[in-house]
């Protein structure tokens, strides 16, 4: 971290500073020039607040050199991450598909979605039963219910299942669901970040509408400060001014985040654009650009699903993307 | 809500539609043309689902023209909502300023706060004792100790209390604050607002920093849709491209929010900008485009306050920009 | 167009409006409902202004179904369209590789790095003669001069080449270019769009950093409106919050484009991050979400060049990015 | 101006580096640390290009700590820069109302709109004989014979005018005009930027929707290179995800541009929103918040406008928000 020091400083106040960061096990890069003085910070900074240092009175800008988050940075981890569920690789060379519906609506269509995704060639189910909507009048899910029609699915047909957490207080009715997701508007709930940094689940971290890289990465940090390394990132789209499309899909982040972090990361291009049309070419831009996986939205009938329907696929589209998802998996050599 | 469809769509699906609605109480208004043919809806559209509708193969597209929020909506509701606390009225008329630290730090600190923020005119005290970070690393505030400071504080002073809830989890530790805080990234945090709905203390909902002002609204529907109306809405900028400013400040919010809405708006020009010396021209700004108050930081020692202490002002800056801001309320009539 | 009139409208009020629709030979479908009244617009709505319907004070809101583009428009041009440049075609199954570098700086340095962009297999020399600077203190260009240069690489590896117009004033000077650019910047200068409507040289058209899909087409539209249909249109980036790259790519909009549109899209992966290493993997989502070609930056020594360097790939990496180039286009069966 | 290098960087590029600042002039502030080297750079950095700095193979990340515009930065020119104008002072402690129609439409009209915003106050009449319309069908103004009308309506009511050029092919028709208007979508036409620059006429340039402060003041920069001091810039509204009006007011920009640079700053609120009755509290905000003048649109008949009939006020309503701005100008120690 290099700080700026307004011209012609006092003495004794840099002399403050300059201890208050030798204090913190620092070791100090001082340089004094005509113009500009720098004080330079070696060491271990990612717990100095940069806000605190800049409202001294001395100092005239601060800025970052290396990046605020450790656990997740791939600088300190130089290995891939493999997430391991129930005998499912995701990370470093394979390529994971997660689908199904956006909400869990009844035994008999989460059943019947989870047998035709898993013939198309799906590894994982995943279905909403807790939803967070909007609006407070649209159906906000099945909740418990929706969670053990998840089970019965994934006990009918072997596929592990995949669905959102909304509250703290529920995480012990996750306690059989094999990945637990944190959706866009929790990324930065920080209280079920750690909580959640106390489970040993692995965790599916979806990226917030608003949220830069590094406040994703570092949300991801919230959870590993916990102890839990098991996170699976999830880019899907982040608000920009085009309103062509629900959000703008941020393919770049994916290789930025490969490059700054070990974590594995897939994409959901649904949620992204939310035009069923456009799931094809994205996922296959997903995979060239170096996604681990994708999370995709099936509904056993589109037009009748209780959200989002208008972005889900039916079995036989899902089918077709299945085909071209695998042909390029293959190109880019993963293990699908 | 207008339902416009696609060309020449098969009758009996047009039909079994038009019934959809009208099993859901709604008033039809069905107009066929060469080229387009469109449904008009007529009655509580608020409980449909636009993207369930646009899942229609025979839909184009689905446009709304009325507000999907009914309890928070002034075409329903055209009076004011005045929020009572402790005797003093927020929205309507009067002006409420709302100042103090951004962490409770110590039991001398936050007394020494309130002393000073009421002797300038302050009619609320704020601080944090459970605190939003992007960094795990970062100091997350004294928590349930916070809490008894600040009422030791109020003790002392009289003034009412104003602190942010992180967690459903935490609701009975607020038992005695007077305003519960709903920060920006926990605007969303659905779990939450049912809860708080299901309170009666009145609750400051700040906006989320990507989110529209239409989703703003439906946040405080949230709350309300449970039975507690006593919302206070918090403007506090939106993120954008430009960097000169942490956020920007969105005061066209306040206006707009004040003619869709009943509900009470302030400003909080501390954290739209977190550059202090915009502090005063921003709260100018903000009285005279209607809001109903202001929240301020204010610190004893900015520049070793352990967090945001860079955006926070001094006492006597305070004093100072208080004057500003009564003079400038008394120019807008409103009462202090 | 739907134009929604106010609740109970004055009848003679309505009687203009739909009288002042008939005079411009539209088609009215009128239906009046008990809370709303409905005016539909078929016909040619795309000269109609949208904001001086809404200013009639019995109308509520206009909505439009129908893009406000016509020759640009699918629509009514179900074929591609490709644009031949000296044998070359750009679009519908052929892929296209421009390449060269930010500026031209010399005979030596343009000529050096066409006859090593031919070698790696670029059909089109690029290269800045006027050069859109954000400080007039940084380097302008060789202007004239540049374009002399560019025509002597031409010359010399028979490199068709593209080159960037910055003033309508010098068209003329661009007589000999085989694809004038018109710039980012530059994308709603209208008197230069209609300028090089009355051209018959082929354009490539950029995206503006916060243009629309919809502005980028109308643009497009300016140009074809003046007769000229050689348009190829190139997504460069948009600008978002996100920091971590100079623009955020929007890769999404060349499906939206190639759907709405029949015209060519190519992609600049350097301006739209800004960063070396992302190209290889960009331009391979790029191909595999359909674009039609690629602008890709190369410079002989790009730590000295004058302009945009840190962006630029030197002739080894851009070998091996062709190679990969070439065999994601073979994926997607394109014609190198 | 600071350079980073990476770790272990080879001594002799180092030398080659610091040799390079040396010849442009610049003092070398050098600082090897066991991490970090860095290279302070002292004098006149607004010349380099940090993008070239940036490609060098040893060197980090570049951090500019002075603003890169000199002629424009108050730092070298403290006092307040006041435009005079056929008598009247823009800027510093003056305030300057222009108010008239987005379209000249006819003598009479322009004429009727000039004389009733006299009456209501307004120092200067504006209005658009050069539109930028976003669609090539819309009305593109009345051109050279626009002109010719706004300079008739000056004839009779003595108010100087302010109108948009589109083209530096047009200056010369511009002879007689008060002050010329860049609009947004030209805010970075370098070109036309650049033959302002050598005019003596002021200009009054507005911020593009999409353009940071610091690039607005570098566009000032590119004027006020060319030798004219003469400019007034004016905050239009940005681009951002919020829909509910056209643009998001960016009223901060106002106080940091005045803090950055000397030149006088209006606020355009017609356009900023496209609302008509948000021009009051707007303008009222924009006082507040220090600006030094408003543009506001007035017609005749807005309903029946050319363009942007929607946003525009008609003369009762333009009447009354002049008395609400007089009033809070004079609040703010403004002379009108």
């Amino acid at each position: 971290m290099i700080v700026i020091l307004k011209k012609n400083p006092e003495k004794q106040k840099v002399d403050q500073l300059v201890e208050s960061f030798k204090k913190l096990g620092l070791a100090i890069h001082y340089s004094e020039g005509t113009q500009t003085t720098i004080v330079g910070l070696v060491g271990d900074t990612s717990r100095l607040d940069m806000d605190a240092i800049c409202a001294n009175e001395i100092v005239e800008t601060v800025k970052r050199i290396t990046e605020p988050y450790k656990a997740a940075n791939r600088r300190f981890h130089p290995q891939d991450t493999i997430v391991e569920v129930k005998g499912r690789k995701i990370g470093e060379g394979n390529f994971t598909v997660i689908a199904g519906p956006c909400s869990v609506e009844s035994e008999e269509q989460i059943i019947c979605v989870a047998q035709e995704i898993k013939k198309s060639g799906a590894q994982f189910l995943r279905g909403g039963a807790f939803k967070p909507r909007t609006s407070p009048y649209a159906f906000q899910g099945l909740e418990a219910d929706g969670l053990k029609l998840l089970l019965e699915a994934k006990k009918v047909t072997g596929l592990p299942i995949v669905t959102e957490i909304m509250s703290q207080t529920h995480i012990d009715l996750f306690a059989d669901v094999d990945i637990i997701q944190v959706g866009a508007r929790n990324m930065q709930n920080f209280q079920l970040l750690k909580e959640l940094g106390h489970s040993d689940k692995p965790i599916l971290l979806k990226r917030g509408l608003a949220n830069t890289i590094e406040e994703f990465l570092m949300s991801a940090e919230y959870i590993m400060a916990g102890g839990n390394n098991n996170i699976i990132l999830c880019e899907r789209g982040i608000r920009t001014f085009e309103t062509a499309t629900r959000n703008t899909p941020d393919l770049t982040a994916i290789p930025l985040i490969k490059r700054y972090s070990h974590l594995p990361v897939i994409f959901d291009p649904s949620h992204a654009t939310g035009i069923p049309w456009l799931v094809e070419p994205l996922s296959k831009a997903a995979i060239a650009i170096g996604a681990d996986g994708l999370m995709i939205e099936v509904h056993n009938n589109p037009k009748e699903a209780l959200c989002d329907g208008a972005q889900s696929l039916n079995f036989e589209q899902f089918d077709q993307v299945m085909e071209t998802i695998k042909n390029r998996a293959d190109v880019e050599q993963k293990t699908f």
